[in-house]
């Protein structure tokens, strides 16, 4: 997608660690703009799928799952990161690793929102080793749930998580893949 | 707001503890098209005002806002919870108290993407003892930015949040407001 590309390319930030800020835009200071752009190149992708639901994980997805669910005219369910007294204890819950937190938790969907015959389309702003999406695909896969999609906006490509999806088959969609990127030069290639 | 207040009435769940849960529409699943109207509702209250920013805190806040933040064709911030790497050390911090979750909590937004001279527009899904709230609107102060409006989807009305701030000058807007509750018949009155 040439408008995100060219948005990375303007206002992202390259960080030692592999870090690709976006934080002007996409996870901290949100475009809406850009983000229904976004949600629009999903429609066109998955538009032939009946999707009914769209899954996604919290914080920085759910503006990305807001868009894209008014686009197929869908509800969103956000996957909760810690045990919430909000939270009925009929559960899904799976535990996954964040890269960008360096911690272990927990990912919850309640049961009454994710069922068997649901037709999901996974979003979420991120791919890199994949772990927080692995948490929503086996959450979607213990309910029963058909994966119609996964869209994504940014894969760090050079990680493992975009080519051990789709070697797995899943229908994954990044909407701008990294093939490289530089701390020093502060340049980013996209593949 | 009619149409919130029927969908409260009838998709909300008294709990003991004065806890409205509202998570099949409002913060865990969410039905974007109720959210575009809450949207247009506070476009409706806040049109005149000249609103070039909309201040959330994540998670349930995020849907809010991002609807909101695309009827005032604004971008959205959204203060995190917790210390992330992925900001920058130069943030607003605040230290807030959730009643949900029952523990201390720093609030941050980074000073990039809150400055004087902003006309901001503050939405939550819910006030109780504004906790949250208090500490955007510190957050808000410190940056300078003028606080345009305050908007809630619902207050709980019996606690001390809505009222403190209306003393204090805050030009505050709650679509609903619940006067009492009762968990033992599930009855939720209105203000």
């Amino acid at each position: 997608m040439e408008l995100l590309k060219q948005r990375i390319l303007s206002d992202g930030v390259v960080s030692p660690g592999n870090v690709l800020k976006v934080d002007s835009f996409l996870n901290h200071q949100i475009d809406v703009e850009l983000l229904d752009a976004i949600a629009e190149e999903f429609y066109r992708i998955y538009a032939d799928k009946p999707i009914d639901k769209v899954l996604t994980i919290e914080a920085s997805g759910i503006a990305i799952a807001c868009f894209a669910a008014q686009r197929f005219g869908a509800p969103l369910v956000f996957a909760k990161k810690a045990q919430s007294i909000n939270l009925e204890g009929d559960s899904y819950v799976t535990r996954i690793e964040s890269y960008t937190h360096g911690r272990i938790f927990d990912v919850i969907v309640s049961k009454k929102y994710l069922a068997a015959g649901d037709h999901i389309l996974i979003v979420d702003d991120f791919l890199a080793n994949a772990c927080a999406l692995d948490g929503l695909i086996a959450i979607a896969e213990e309910a029963g749930a058909v994966i119609e999609g996964i869209g994504i906006v940014i894969e760090k490509g050079f990680q493992r998580g975009g080519a051990s999806l789709r070697e797995r088959g899943y229908p994954l969609s990044s909407l701008a893949i990294i093939e490289s990127m530089d701390a020093e030069t502060g340049e980013v290639v996209f593949g």
